[in-house]
């Protein structure tokens, strides 16, 4: 499986990628799932890919190959992100189509992409990528995208996640949200990606590869977890405790059922 | 869907379970899920339901039933937390099988349920009851159980549930872990039972029926978010923080890869 996710705050873009890819459980390996893209002053993409990896490949191939000979369009040429996610989506349909015309059994070729940049002049923006080549972007009231094991990080970003919250604070959300679910889930792990781009500022952005024993993400891990700890610590305490010898009679509590 | 999970710690147990049911996402219903037997002085047991609700209310039925009838076995005449869970997962199983049989489609009639409790002199224990009637307890090493939507709570049990953890620590910890689950999947819902037991005392435990405007269960959710919002802000600093002006470049910063 894959856990990537991006986040799309008032001052830029956001994007975090696990590199687990498993072909059967007893075939596991790493392969970056962040692809980026900068083709050209005043211009910048990110690509996470999640589903059949021969047809991520494909994918991220195509669409370098295509600002090498000029295709038309190509990430170059286009001039606006929704023109750019709208070629994203036809050319992951299209190897699809292609590999599964190959194909004579029912392999499963899906795959499905975060997509997201800026160009000068539009705001940032990103966009989730179905399999089927359609797309959806994100809102302000849930201002991030996820795809793969999205379940175990999805907490954290709900509760913090808003568009005012500043890039710094936005990605050390990203990188708790992904270190739990690679601590909840076997077949989401490290190397992390991490890409932080300032909106307006094409300079190819804060790029960070986190291995497992990287000693900033394991701080993380680390403060995270006392953290959470403390916070626990400050949660409101049942009616019943400090007067622990007295019967359990408040408003809350209810009779034990009789006996069937 | 449902949520529903139960803790061990060396204290006693916690069950706790949301009440959403649904036969299509128009048909949506409130049902509890968490079942209490105490068929005699020093035993009690908890009965948490998820899958087809038919065969869950049936289950529930004929294990009080069976009490009724001094049926055997029963909750009231095993000996053992091994022998009643064995009874559950067989009475479960039959369930199913009758109303397969009864079925002239192919409706899922699967059920998994949580089961748990004490019998005087012995230790409290929990199980998860798989629908073909078998089951597992819990481990030292993962002292809790859940079935259901268990994504979204698992990584605040992982990071923070351990068999010293204190029972109302480990309650307020449910309570998070379901909380949680209910903000980020319509498909789990309030209200939430939540059963707190010591071990070796059978007076029923402490239980809270806590409604979605529930003011103890709302505290735990904001207090819960302001303690999420601190853990953020004792996160370690990205190195390029507090000197923004000076270029990126320190062990974690790599360059942006080369225009294709």
């Amino acid at each position: 499986m894959t856990y990537c996710l991006a986040i799309r705050v008032d001052k830029g873009l956001v994007f975090c990628a696990d590199s687990r890819t498993n072909a059967g459980i007893d075939n596991v390996n790493s392969y970056s799932k962040m692809h980026r893209f900068a083709p050209g002053p005043g211009r910048h993409f990110t690509l996470l890919s999640s589903g059949n990896l021969a047809t991520t490949q494909a994918v991220v191939k195509k669409l370098r190959d295509d600002i090498k000979r000029a295709a038309a369009p190509n990430l170059q040429s286009v001039t606006s992100l929704e023109e750019a996610v709208d070629y994203v989506g036809m050319t992951s349909a299209a190897v699809q189509r292609q590999q599964a015309e190959r194909d004579i059994s029912t392999t499963g070729f899906e795959a499905t992409f975060i997509f997201g940049g800026q160009i000068a002049e539009h705001k940032p923006e990103i966009f989730l990528v179905y399999p089927q080549g359609n797309y959806i972007h994100e809102s302000r009231e849930h201002p991030f995208l996820q795809v793969g094991e999205i379940k175990y990080g999805k907490p954290i970003l709900d509760r913090v996640i808003v568009p005012a919250l500043d890039l710094e604070r936005a990605a050390r959300c990203a990188l708790v949200s992904m270190n739990s679910t690679v601590r909840s889930n076997a077949t989401v792990g490290p190397p992390i990606d991490l890409l932080i781009q300032r909106a307006n500022v094409f300079d190819g952005g804060r790029f960070l590869h986190l291995s497992e024993d990287d000693p900033f993400l394991q701080a993380v891990s680390r403060q995270w977890s006392a953290g959470l700890f403390q916070a626990l610590e400050g949660l409101p305490p049942f009616d019943w405790e400090g007067r622990e010898e007295t019967p359990a009679s408040t408003g809350h509590i209810y009779p034990f059922p009789p006996t069937p």
